[in-house]
């Protein structure tokens, strides 16, 4: 392709290096005197060399860029906004979010010249659309751009401000730093329209085996929404810690928080909340009951096996601990946390209950428990234990369908109670959504959607993304080592995990739980690795990581130039050297 | 062990928890008004309880800690130093350090009470020792801790100056924030002589094959300070750039550099030097050769096979290349780049020549290599091309003689000349040290040892932290997968290695290569698993790293204190909850 730079001479002083397009790749060339006028910078060779635009996640629908860019100054940039007064602050965090991006993109170079045509954004979009973000949220856009002689304009239509947001990510990603003219570019003419393939694109943090500050975790949303991912789900609290800040039972802090500061409060919650709705990213509470609890509890008789050893018999890491169903004032104090979650994490229109793991063994160890079961004629037996796991899931239900006022999709992991036979009669496939963690390859998978459950897809051996580290529980490495590269997360399709039933997948999620992790390495751990889940979401696309190699390491730049701390997947030298570093096929 | 607190009442709003010394692990316990008074905090828990005091690594000779702390205050530390002026500015930046490491444990604390004893920290060391820090420094020191009615004293003896500085880092962690009575205290009484088992003591960083920037190796020097390593080992080039900035070839760096900004200019390498050797650091150059070169060598027609594909049959990974030693401008080249080198580097009394992985398909690809063989009357055969790997040898060490003005020891990696019957015809013993990066139980250790060779330890089995992350130049993950876990590191004996022959080995290195890390990531490869390798090399302890593990978890947190990202290896409820996270021993 022929690429054409519509800009002035270049400063002097440039870089050693300029790129050709050659055969679909871009090839690094000396730059000197002689070619120096029409020569091409990396960034904007690969915006048209090939067959895929830089955009990650690759656009779904019209991609047509003609192969010039324009030269823009980044104090030129004006957005032109639908005039919905109630909705300012929402959009105006949004057009700043994008001018922050654009700072980023040149925070670190020297001798700018910030010249060049202004960029004018119009966004329009629904004006009867709903402004909440939500399951159903309208994600669509439709980004236009072209030029006059002073002006370069990006049109952005879509249904919703979240489309429209999309638009404004996308766009983002077809301006350039020319390092050769030291100035910014965008592509002058052209036209994408997208849309998701999956509704449900998700990541799942931990935040009880660790803490993360609430600085990190904003940084994760700041990554999520340059991959348009839209779901960031909380595991708040767990066995080892309960962080959540609750007016109704501060004893669950007191006891449940590693340290006084290590908290999440109300308005923490609430303002990372409206800091994700700005970057088209819902929160997703869970609050996984009855197991997984434990710290924080302490002060309630309400639980039974907490920090009981040997730990191997009674839960799968310590420490042990799950909530004792029989306690009949559990439910009220569930309620009261339903209620308090409900409120600060604005009314989600979507709630996960956990119901991972629970032991028989631990519940079998409490006499309380036993002598409850005895009493209501129940045997101590496996299934008296599933009727006993059933009951708490009935009440707990109940409680919360209280505090939400009307009866919202509940999502739980997969567990012995999501097996055959215990499923369907324990939980109604009206209501629960089941979130797989077992391999894809699980038959178990395969009977839910039989059974006609909507599923989200979290396979462990591709979307756990902790596995691979040192041993803590165990000696040599963590339980589902190896190390999972970014590659089989790319090629982790839930439609082929769906089999006959692609419908019933809602999305899927990688999740990151935090034994081994906290804020110091949330950053490497997650990017780039949750970007390949992102297309593979997004835009499913046909074509597997060896095609999408190549944008992958011009976006791990991206991440790293947004202040997201993303491993490194190659040398520098195989992105300035692009399939100059060929992979061995093993088995081929 | 009964814990005494000299000090005053704790202040309102104390944390839910303090800690009590049981059968020699410290329990956690709840915090209430009846036992607010003699209540115990976790850090100051952990100076007494048990065997082990927290200091990383551990001590070797004297240990005596009476269970008793004092508060000092922040604010009242004073130095007394040795009156040597010519030093001043060495003591000043030992001393800030120092400085700056007791406010880094309070930095995030709110309501510090800065009162209590001034802290007199006295240095004495012999006045005629030399300043330099050099491969036989004498590192040992004693630091005694007493008190007075006003004062805290640690007195710190040494032979040098970077002995001293060993204590200091020692007395910073034995200094606490106690977080129920908000204060810094440290130990009253007590004694600790040290020194280390192994003289070198290192880590590799390769900044070649990513580019890392001075601040982010500067904070590899602070961590590497903390835990008493004492060797840098700078692997600056590569085939993939030329980040080092010479004023004799300024088109190496040109050509070589992936930016214009990602290079190391002397003065900022002179300035990494200085900051090393304030932190008992020597900084140890490695210009590789004859292979792993290319970027760079783009005028100089000195080199052969540079990028030629397929690269499996050339090299190990791409780019390939390798310097041609046939052209005889080649050794002028090499002993400009060795000059500055000794010059920037502070003329280092140790010196790594490289040396891995030739490639005879490389040279035999170069019709001019050949015919230059050819001419000499040799064939092509593998045993001539080790003859041509000879002649580069010598004529490279003979300018670097040249350079250095005395015959310095050289370090070589392990590769096809370091094996019979090659190694004893062209590396002379008395000369070379090798430096294995085979597996520990490679039979061609044996060999090197019975010939009588000094080794450097970096097995890759044990000691390269980047293995176990996803494959790059092959599907599935990285060639030395699994990742490391620390307990490997720590449990990875040299002197085992070493069977017969101990006193051969020098020390030990743990290797970053930088393929798939640059500076994003480099806090979490090296950190804490460089520790356990600090206190192998510092310690050599009969115990493993069960033992340890409990000290692991505080050192972690230490460092992360000091501004290192260091990978969390635990949930904080195991740190808090000494030894109620038990591992399950695999095939016990």
């Amino acid at each position: 392709a022929v690429i054409i730079i519509l800009n002035a001479t270049p400063p002097p002083d440039p870089p050693a290096w300029r790129y050709e397009c050659q055969q679909n790749r871009c090839v690094k060339m000396e730059l000197n005197q002689s070619n120096i006028d029409t020569a091409i910078s990396l960034p904007v060779c690969r915006l048209f060399c090939g067959e895929n635009v830089p955009v990650w996640p690759k656009p779904t629908e019209t991609i047509r860029l003609d192969p010039s860019t324009v030269r823009i100054k980044k104090s030129g940039i004006n957005f032109r906004r639908p005039s919905t007064r109630s909705v300012d602050s929402l959009w105006s965090a949004i057009e700043n979010r994008f001018t922050n991006q654009i700072e980023a993109k040149v925070a670190h170079t020297t001798g700018l010249k910030d010249e060049g045509k202004n960029l004018i954004i119009k966004f329009s979009v629904n004006e009867s659309s709903n402004y909440n973000l939500e399951s159903y949220t309208d994600e669509r856009y439709k980004l236009s751009l072209s030029q006059t002689s002073n002006e370069a304009i990006a049109e952005i239509k879509a249904e919703t401000i979240y489309g429209a947001r999309h638009g404004l990510e996308t766009l983002s990603q077809l301006i350039v730093y020319d390092d050769i003219r030291r100035e910014l570019q965008v592509v002058a003419e052209g036209e994408i329209s997208d849309s998701p393939v999956y509704k449900h694109r998700g990541l799942l943090l931990d935040t009880s085996r660790n803490y993360f500050s609430v600085e990190s975790l904003k940084r994760l949303i700041d990554a999520m929404a340059i991959v348009k991912l839209n779901v960031f789900h909380w595991h708040i609290t767990d066995s080892h810690s309960f962080p959540l800040v609750l007016k109704s039972h501060p004893d669950l802090t007191k006891y449940g928080a590693y340290t006084p500061k290590k908290v999440y409060t109300p308005e923490s919650i609430r303002d990372l909340v409206q800091y994700a709705r700005v970057r088209g990213v819902r929160v997703l509470p869970e609050f996984d009951a009855p197991a997984h609890v434990g710290e924080g509890w302490q002060k309630k008789d309400m639980t039974a096996c907490f920090n009981k050893q040997p730990w191997q018999d009674y839960c799968v890491e310590p420490p042990c601990g799950q909530l004792d169903p029989t306690v009949d004032g559990l439910y009220d104090v569930l309620e009261d946390i339903y209620r308090e979650m409900y409120d600060y994490f604005d009314s989600p229109d979507i709630f996960h209950m956990g119901g991972d793991e629970v032991s028989t063994g631990c519940w079998n160890s409490s006499e309380r428990i036993q002598k409850w079961m005895l009493a209501k004629g129940w045997k101590l037996e496996e299934k008296d234990f599933i009727e006993l796991w059933g009951y708490f899931q009935d009440n707990a239900l109940e409680r919360f369908d209280k505090v939400a006022g009307r009866k919202l999709p509940i999502i739980m992991w997969t567990s012995h109670l999501t097996e055959k036979p215990f499923v369907d009669k324990y939980l109604d496939k009206s209501r629960y959504i089941i979130q797989i963690w077992t391999t894809g390859a699980d038959p178990k998978v395969q009977d839910l959607l039989e059974l006609g459950y909507k599923l989200i897809v979290s396979n462990y051996d591709a979307l756990y993304l902790d596995c691979g580290f040192g041993g803590w529980v165990n000696d040599g490495n963590n339980w589902c080592s190896p190390f999972i590269g970014w590659q089989k997360v790319y090629d982790n399709r839930p439609d082929k995990i769906a089999g006959q039933y692609p419908s019933q997948i809602l999305g899927s999620e990688a999740a990151l739980w935090a034994e081994q992790v906290d804020e110091y390495t949330l950053d490497s751990r997650f990017w780039p690795r949750a970007s390949a889940l992102a297309e593979r979401l997004w835009s499913n696309p046909d074509t597997t990581w060896r095609e999408a190699e190549s944008r992958m390491l011009m976006h791990r730049e991206r991440l790293v130039e947004n202040g997201i701390g993303a491993e490194a997947l190659q040398p520098e030298w195989c992105l300035q050297n692009e399939n100059d570093c060929p992979i061995i096929k093993s088995g081929a």
